[in-house]
């Protein structure tokens, strides 16, 4: 398997990123090549110890990006401006299969729009999405998609929220038939805006998840349901609102082994879902330990073949 | 000034209501007159000490009201169906001026639907609004509206919550100078859905409140906004969110003092903002203390005239 990274994404690139490869490279075995995109002369500049290590692995392949996109730049403007950007030669690679899967936590814009003009959407997609873990106090783990590409919804892109939703979860967390909820303001059917009314009406007989109705705020992170669907608005604004009280919670030094799992270190990145290759985003912000997550989540992903799991049951 | 209290609404009538009238008649004047509207014979089966102890009071006045709406009847068809129920003979005397103020805390979208064939709202209103307190780590008190009642809002209609939120805090919290904020997805003008990305021009420069921007999830419980807009489908789903941690950090045992003031009981009621004579809605399941608590502030929201400074605001 051949892994792709890029190092220039993030706010502390590369250094975060060749750390983190680091970690992830101890665990890693052989027969998985780790691809590495980035500006030689920077990595060497800002990163030298790291960057000489990282490729001192004999499974560690370097390639040279000479184009750096600023930081006063639009990332996705420098997409058709800096052709041999590291986001450019990361999906030029993924695009002709020389890497299996393709990961970075530089803009989620730029990585989407790299994606979708690169290796392109699934036939039968109509949006792309990226989902978010909502980890329960019981241990199980949740998502809740979309959460923030999509602010606007039509009810057959909801639909095909809790679809991508359900199969990722069965692919890559092997969760046993996934409760699929459409976030609402009741429980009853009728209740809801002319979207979720409408999504609500294609869900409820459909055959291709376990639409178990709609969810609560109340109940978000409760174990009513293991896939969360709602458009990108809502989706974003109540992650935040749960991230805002739980650095309160941090602020107030109040100390529980639940809250403290709130860690995005440990789930690293997230997948775009509904893209014909395995590309996953991560936080700006991503520490080392965050990058290694993401690597290893990207190579679950490739092992469980959660792309063609996507097509084959997207046209059945 | 004369206040209005329907006794038949909400899981513990009239018991709860009674014993929270007795809580605020220890408070209030005797220029204040207290109209209770209820069944008779209902109100002595179920709270006989109660009731005859508030019947004591020479300020108090009952209004008997035959007509009873069941559990199992809708409340909203029971207006049409029912003309002798509380709510129906409550929002009489309120539009024939027998009482300044109208307060139950039955079926929020029963008290809407009243108010709207009753009273009516205020003219140049597109939608009326609730909102829900928003209590602060540093003391102060902000509002989010709408927090369920409009699901699908326009962009003009989130302006109007706007101004709506802005006057409510200046006259009953005296906050001066409201900052207005739009809740968002990002803080910069073009984030957002199409109905914010829409409404943000419209605000921008607005002289009729302290538009102040957009303002992210995480922001929600800061002291950058004192009012925060939304669509009712966002604001129900953010509260309910916040209200479902909540819980979890009680269930958790984590004690804490500014936890412990997201306790419904003190604040009671909220107005249904737009309507043209005051009317406020409780929760269902209202302590007598929270009975109390919207008594007293129906009393502010009259002392402070909110409805005139609304009439004169909304068309200048």
């Amino acid at each position: 398997m051949n892994i792709g990274i890029d190092l220039m994404g993030g706010d502390y690139a590369p250094r975060a990123e060749l750390e983190g490869i680091l970690l992830a490279l101890r665990e890693l075995d052989n027969d998985t090549q780790v691809f590495l995109f980035g500006n030689q002369e920077f990595a060497k500049r800002e990163s030298k110890d790291f960057f000489e290590e990282v490729l001192s692995y004999s499974n560690v392949r370097f390639i040279n990006c000479p184009d750096i996109v600023e930081m006063s730049e639009s990332p996705i403007k420098a997409l058709q401006n800096k052709p041999k950007s590291s986001l450019n030669l990361g999906f030029q690679y993924l695009a002709g299969n020389k890497i299996d899967v393709f990961s970075g936590v530089g803009n989620t814009g730029a990585m989407l729009v790299g994606a979708m003009y690169s290796v392109k959407t699934i036939e039968g997609i109509i949006r792309p999405t990226i989902s978010s873990v909502l980890p329960k106090p019981n241990g199980k783990t949740g998502i809740i998609l979309d959460v923030g590409i999509n602010p606007d919804c039509r009810q057959d892109v909801l639909f095909q929220f809790g679809l991508l939703g359900s199969i990722y979860m069965k692919t890559v967390h092997q969760t046993e038939n996934p409760k699929v909820a459409l976030l609402n303001i009741g429980e009853e059917k009728e209740k809801g805006n002319l979207v979720t009314q409408a999504a609500y009406t294609l869900m409820e007989n459909t055959k291709k998840f376990n639409f178990v109705g709609n969810l609560e705020g109340y109940d978000l992170f409760s174990d009513k349901a293991d896939v969360v669907v709602c458009d990108g608005f809502t989706g974003n604004i109540v992650l935040k609102t749960a991230e805002g009280i739980f650095k309160l919670i941090k602020q107030r030094k109040l100390n529980d082994d639940y809250f403290n799992t709130y860690d995005y270190e440990q789930y690293g990145g997230t997948p775009i879902l509904g893209v014909s290759k395995p590309v996953l985003v991560g936080h700006g912000i991503s520490s080392p330990l965050a990058i290694k997550s993401m690597i290893m989540q990207s190579k679950i992903i490739v092992e469980n073949d959660l792309i063609n799991k996507i097509k084959s049951k997207l046209n059945n």
